[in-house]
């Protein structure tokens, strides 16, 4: 390349140079990141996760990264990686995590952890569980490396990268991390990558994320299976009693029914209402293409994931379809995850779903309950509480905050949209220091991308274009 | 065997002639069962269901009977044994099924169709799919036939032996086997041994049967599974549609809450009434025995089972436990059986039920619903009715009733309870003859025997004793 060619680029800023130095690479891009996806990444497949943590640290460290796996016992490592410049200049960190969610193997076209590109043309995708939530992520960022240094160009800040291995479990160690490892993750802002775009494709960035806490719900039947001729309408059916149970909790309509639930919820500044109306609407779209007939409650979407919500993640007793039989199970389980908003805690959602089980008329266990506990109570419950945390919510105005909004939308040429909570959960809440660090999320993968579900993927585009959006942060952040 | 021994037995009755047999062959009759345990039995496996069949032919036809395979097109066959004696006696027909439940192997603690015997003593039990329901009935026909003709014994009647291979499939072509085979089906009256006997271990008729018939309900959230975080209380979640429409069908105390249900449900007779006061309490046991803290409703058991049952076979929406992921699931489903007592008819309950479910919000389908049908309605339920049949009811002072519980009283030395209607189902209505024949349930095999469902067993003492019942029945009946 010549330094006239080069000195073009350069004035072309960081996001064209990003796009030219992709155009020529797209293969090696889709290749690491396909090597990344292939390794298995369930935060609980300790062999594993440490696999993925290698290659990550061994990719930074390519990159002329310092690295360090950071350690807490029963955990996966932090991988941390520094790109220092000057001491004058500010910190930025970037965060995303390299675990998945879970997988049903048989709900897949392809296997999760065997990455296949499918689709041509801008709907060309990746797919493999994680090829969105987070591994894009993180090889966009190595992509603008590689395209800023082929460039010859240096960062404008400090850079950090702190990519996490059990966030899809719940992040049940990242406090621990943070308190133990205070000097290397010091950091005058974060940016995290995790999260889809807009539904529109339209660029976005978020300032706070939903927190969540978890719930398995078991309730009991009788000791054996029945048959439900000879003891239908007389023998307690847990899956009856669990219908119940859980539609005391919540309506059809989205709306939690549990007393003082919405107590805690704090209302919007007229900032952020400003923020959110700033989007144009996209409901009907979003309908049209997710095949809905309603949607939940009246509020259109962007307004409800700044409330609190109960979801059902999965119900399961006796057996549907081929399988079924004409008999009373043993018992019914829900799995439910709540997202929480400012400023809901996990602690007193327990409290509050607890009390409200008990006022329902079961007797709370944590383990299985032995034969004399379930003959002394009308209905037992045994209950399971996940890993949780709260949400966090960086002001609009923080000076992080609109310096990120500058930067996109000079290098996109559109001002992203700025939603003041993000749907989904990120532990922001972990990295705001008490509201003293602003966070920033900056996602980049599509929203139609099946993440926690069957068929993840990336669409291609999405990642092209997030090189181009870490290339000009990397460069243009103050 | 000295004649004289074999007076002396006689005189002693034709079910302690039957005792003495069984007691030097138990070895051999075990052996027979287990062998026909052994084939699986789904009515739906066409290959092995035929083996049944011929197993069983082939077992009569080594008795002296003669055997037939009636035939309708698409139906397992039905077998017919018949050892006739005079003309001029009355035939009497005795039922069972051998087709078996569908199984989940994974909750077996051993293969459904590797029988295996466990226990000692009088709890000694045969574990296999239809060891009880309905194979031990069979082979203790076959036992008490070896007996008496061990004795030089003649029965005292003609008997017609009938064995159905779909009965758990919901006997969709029994009808069409009886219109069709009129001569060869044509009897006295109907002796139906399927079903177990009283949970006291006390022996029991039944005069009639609850009907049945099941449903499938599949209702649908968005075309892809959605995170439940940038989702949630939005996008309908179909677990907690289908919760609330389940909910609003019958409460938590079996009551159910749809219109008109129970319009046509008949009042017991005064007789009826009688049989079952003579019947002792039993609940506190039963409850003790099968770990339950409470029951549905304030009936005791055998009055509640005179009442329908709408009972939920199984739920599955998403995904619980490990498997469980932050997201919202594409569809859920339920699968239920309704239990009808006379009058009902499976007709009108579909009626009903469809009437609630469309009046609850639904638009009803019958298939998977394309993407423009679940644009078009805010809620689609896809509805997939299995075969039914009513329920029906002998008569406690016809003379086939008096005379069975006479024969079995004489043969145990006790009265057996009257139940006029077992809360399971037999097709029963079909054999009546719109109430032209009598028709009694004699049961032998152990209430606790998981039948319908994983660890189905029958307790040996129940077929030791069931081949004394009918023995007695064999010689006994005029």
């Amino acid at each position: 390349m010549t330094h006239l060619l080069l000195a073009l680029l350069m004035a072309a800023g960081p996001a064209q140079l990003a796009r030219q130095w992709r155009v020529a690479h797209e293969k090696e891009i889709v290749a690491e990141l396909s090597a990344l996806v292939a390794i298995p990444n369930l935060a609980s497949d300790k062999v594993n996760i440490e696999r993925n943590a290698a290659a990550i640290a061994e990719a930074f460290t390519r990159r002329g990264a310092s690295v360090k796996l950071l350690r807490v016992e029963g955990a996966p490592p932090l991988v941390v990686a520094a790109m220092d410049g000057s001491r004058a200049r500010p910190t930025f960190t970037f965060y995303a995590h390299y675990d998945g969610q879970p997988v049903d193997a048989s709900q897949w076209i392809s296997p999760p952890w065997e990455p296949v590109l499918r689709g041509t043309g801008s709907e060309a995708r990746l797919y493999g569980r994680s090829s969105s939530d987070d591994k894009a992520p993180i090889v966009a960022m190595l992509a603008a490396l590689d395209a800023l240094r082929a460039a010859g160009a240096q960062p404008s800040v400090n850079l950090k990268f702190v990519f996490e291995g059990e966030e899809e479990a719940g992040s049940p160690h990242l406090a621990s991390y943070i308190a133990q490892y205070k000097s290397e993750l010091a950091t005058d802002g974060w940016l995290l990558c995790d999260g889809p775009v807009h539904q529109s494709r339209h660029s976005q960035l978020y300032f706070g994320a939903r927190g969540v806490t978890d719930l398995e719900i078991t309730v009991y039947g009788p000791a054996r299976p029945l048959h439900s001729g000879h003891y239908g309408n007389w023998a307690p059916n847990p899956i009856v009693a669990l219908t119940h149970l859980i539609d005391s909790m919540r309506d059809a309509d989205a709306r939690i029914l549990i007393d003082q639930f919405y107590d805690d919820v704090s209302p919007l500044t007229p900032a952020e209402r400003e923020a959110l109306a700033a989007i144009p609407p996209f409901d009907d779209d979003l309908k049209r293409e997710l095949v809905l007939g309603r949607t939940e409650g009246k509020l259109p979407l962007n307004e409800a994931i700044h409330q609190p919500a109960l979801n059902l993640r999965g119900i399961l007793g006796g057996h549907v379809g081929e399988k079924a039989s004409n008999a009373i199970s043993t018992e019914a389980r829900a799995s439910i995850d709540f997202r929480l908003v400012p400023v809901q805690t996990p602690e007193r959602v327990r409290q509050l779903v607890e009390a409200h089980i008990a006022k329902h008329g079961f007797f709370i266990v944590r383990d299985e309950p032995d034969p004399a506990t379930r003959r002394a109570h009308p209905a037992v419950a045994r209950l399971v509480w996940g890993a949780g945390y709260p949400s966090a919510r960086t002001p609009l105005d923080a000076p992080l905050s609109r310096q990120v909004a500058a930067v996109l939308t000079e290098a996109t040429g559109v001002a992203p949209y700025r939603l003041p909570t993000l749907g989904g959960s990120v532990p922001m809440h972990l990295f705001t220091d008490g509201g003293r660090t602003p966070v920033v999320g900056v996602p980049i993968v599509n929203h139609d991308n099946n993440q926690h579900a069957a068929n993840e993927n990336v669409r291609l585009q999405n990642l092209w274009d997030g090189i181009e959006v870490f290339a000009a942060l990397f460069s243009g952040l103050r």
